[in-house]
């Protein structure tokens, strides 16, 4: 896609004086009209080294409200993402809707640094960033509603020789230090090829590239401004009817998975402490042994309202050392995260390489409640099986242990638990209005669990099924599950 | 204070067991109460190393419910915070309103390891945290409303030993690497030195100390427990009359600062032109002198409505690499910004090395807008210059530039500048009822600002009033400032 810019085009500093004011009251205009619309914009700014990219931002800022965006690089570190998956500093940096991010360096810096590195070496060592995961992350954000403007600099090799020079000549031998970008000289041919078929790869429908001829200062600028301004007033026109969207009416019935499980399991008292302290001795030192190899893990808890999960939570966590672990319990999402995508505030909750991360309800909200209570529309949460998928995938890909919890209980036994709230003084603040509301709808959240567990029990990522009216039961076998996983994963080489 | 702690106490397992249950209600109990109230909570577990603190905080998580709790550790590093000055970690980590942060290892940590480095090398190194810091901040947390509970556990040399023996044949010779916590062994001497005379020091009327025997684990658990619930229960009752306050009617009067300057400057639009092109150019060389050196800036902007605080920013920022500095503009606080300490946010955009944050109105809210509009009570506000004197001392003290601009104009300047932007379709959005309400309050805010300029122009942090009622000098003003600070902190040496 490379060889389409035409690198001659040139354009005065006059000309490009008499458009500027333009250009800046333009741009100023159309950020107002996205903030009223309340939509997310990020536009990507990547290219050549020496390609003047900071030049170009500096004059689509001129023309911003600083209330309404941030710049950032990937290039340069993230300290609070180390050690993350690569994907988690892109997501938690999302703009909220109706701002904008600015990339000076995008995701794809990650990318194009490891395929030239990799192409250095003799044999070519394996990618640890793959253009697929950028198609699925952009693929989640446009379907997400947001709107994504990826600009490409393009530059000849004389040109990037005469910048580079210049850029010596004003600030000293060192001066590529600023943005963190270390230049590569004498590689251009290396990667001309690389930014091509990187392109070429990740250039979709809703995520396109446009490839800027950046030769002449002036051209790159204006044509940045045409670039982002036109983007930006098809996605105000877009009435976002999604016409093109088809639920696609799956051909498999969902089977009943639920009626499938064994509620009557039950364990007598002497057993359960017998085997609770065993369990937890082991998995303190489970953890212990977690953290000395530097895996992270991902703990699940779904299920019926009063079936037990805080209570397993607790007993799983009662001999691990706090400093190690983390519950995240998940109630309704606040102002700032409903200005998110739905799966940004569990990404902010990553475990670091030796941590666990404990969820008390989950990102699966998006199917049970928010299916069952029409706070979204169907072709959403339907998309949502999908986008759960491939998160989860790539959580696993990067390492991740991920284990996922339903505790199952059936409705009678649900009863007696919100009567034995009611009826005991320390217990009550436990019981509200909602798990009433909720209950009434048991024969809906059954349908979307079952739905759930069908689409979403995947061979890297499968459901465990508790079976919870014994709440002895329940406890041990999540304490089981979570043992076996941690054996497991140690055993790995 | 360590030699009151009774190590001989015992308490044994049924003993133990006997009470919990109850402990674990009243916690939780006392919790909830504290989320009604909206009182944030902090307690700090410090203490020797192997005195077991993570089995006394999960003892105590036990009987709390996670959606109001977080356990963090000073021992382990926070790569966000890092080359950020020292309390920026804690100052970022503050629990809102309802909540209650852990520390297992405090702010206290930093302070406990340095005086430990320091005490063995030959001469003893220049301290890097200061007790006096920490006091200053914990001042200003029981002043905000923050309950702090500070608890440390205390073991003698023998526990210390026969703890360490245990903790190692269950999780091998490594057993430490899980809290970042390397044990320092046969230092009990040195150490006890160091906690005493720490503790001594930062013992205050409302951040007291409870040092607690963790000679036996039971014991330790029991006191935490009634510590914690002893401070939530006086907390609770307190009604924060703030009876004891007593507002410092300031014998000095506040003299009339702002009719000391000359609102008739002005500068030609060609000489304009002219100096404006060479400071940018100037400061463009700058801002990558002072990456190079590591250098961060925090420049902050306040002014009248429309005495054109965006157009002066604009300039400073418009040839500057935008991936090194940052515009935060600061307006109405967010819920979450409600249920956090006033200074929060503006800790939350620390500049890291080498970076300028630009703040467009400032921490200064508090002493303008929130007094006037009478957001804050007095004592709120009038405490606010003491508060903000000693954090701008504070990072001026870690090598942070710091400039502050009060933009002036006259009444009759604003006036035709509303008009102005009233009458220009391209600028009506910048004009609100609310200027025209601020605009009423013209003499009370000039009360104000000369208050403000009074009181917290320092030595190290001076006001810069620039004459504002001609655009080009105003920002020439600005520009050339900015251009003299960055000169003099890198020709420090």
């Amino acid at each position: 896609m490379l060889e389409k810019a035409d690198l001659k085009v040139k354009c005065s500093k006059e000309e490009y004086e008499n458009i500027e004011e333009g250009l800046l009251e333009r741009i100023g205009c159309l950020q107002r009209r996205l903030r009223e619309k309340g939509i997310p914009v990020i536009i990507l700014f990547d290219g050549w080294h020496a390609s003047l990219r900071g030049r170009v931002i500096s004059s689509v800022l001129a023309g911003l409200d600083p209330r309404g965006f941030r710049v950032r690089s990937a290039a340069k570190k993230n300290a609070c993402t180390e050690g993350l998956p690569y994907m988690t500093r892109f997501w938690t940096e999302l703009p909220a809707q109706g701002s904008i991010a600015i990339y000076n360096n995008s995701w794809y810096y990650g990318l194009f640094e490891d395929k030239a590195d990799s192409a250095k070496k003799s044999e070519g060592a394996e990618l640890k960033v793959h253009a697929e995961d950028v198609n699925v992350f952009e693929k989640q954000l446009a379907d997400g509603g947001y709107l994504l403007i990826k600009i490409f600099l393009h530059i000849s090799q004389e040109r990037q020789e005469k910048n580079l020079e210049k850029l010596e000549k004003t600030y000293g031998k060192d001066w590529h230090k600023i943005d963190g970008n270390h230049v590569k000289e004498k590689e251009y041919e290396l990667r001309y090829e690389i930014y091509d078929e990187t392109i070429e790869a990740t250039d979709k429908r809703k995520a396109k590239w446009y490839v800027i001829p950046a030769e002449d200062l002036q051209v790159a600028q204006r044509e940045a401004f045409g670039v982002i301004c036109r983007e930006i007033e098809t996605a105000l026109k877009d009435e976002r009817t999604d016409e093109n969207y088809r639920l696609q009416e799956d051909a498999k019935k969902v089977p009943d998975v639920l009626s499938g499980f064994d509620l009557s399991l039950n364990v007598s008292k002497d057993e359960y402490k017998e085997e609770l302290k065993e369990y937890q001795k082991k998995l303190q030192k489970l953890q212990f042994q977690l953290a000395k190899k530097d895996i992270a893990a991902i703990i699940a808890f779904e299920g019926w309202d009063a079936s037990g999960k805080g209570g397993a939570i607790r007993r799983l966590t009662s001999l691990l050392d706090p400093v190690g672990y983390r519950v995240v319990p998940i109630g309704k999402p606040t102002e700032t995260e409903l200005q998110h995508h739905y799966l940004w505030r569990f990404w902010q909750a990553m475990p670091f390489p030796g941590e666990i991360t404990i969820f008390d309800r989950t990102w699966y909200g998006r199917v049970l409640v928010e299916r069952v209570e029409s706070l979204v529309k169907e072709q959403e949460w339907r998309r949502a099986y999908r986008e759960i998928n491939e998160t989860e995938e790539l959580w696993r890909r990067e390492g991740i242990v991920l284990i996922k919890f339903w505790l199952q209980i059936d409705k009678e036994q649900q009863m007696a638990r919100f009567r034995d709230r009611e009826n005991t003084p320390s217990k009550t603040w436990k019981i509200t209005e909602e798990d009433w509301r909720n209950r009434s709808r048991w024969e809906e959240y059954e349908k979307a669990v079952n739905e759930m567990l069908f689409r979403t029990s995947t061979d890297v990522a499968p459901w465990v099924v508790v079976e919870a009216n014994d709440k002895y039961h329940a406890r041990l076998k999540v304490l089981k599950t979570v043992a076996d996983e941690f054996d497991r994963a140690l055993a790995k080489p």
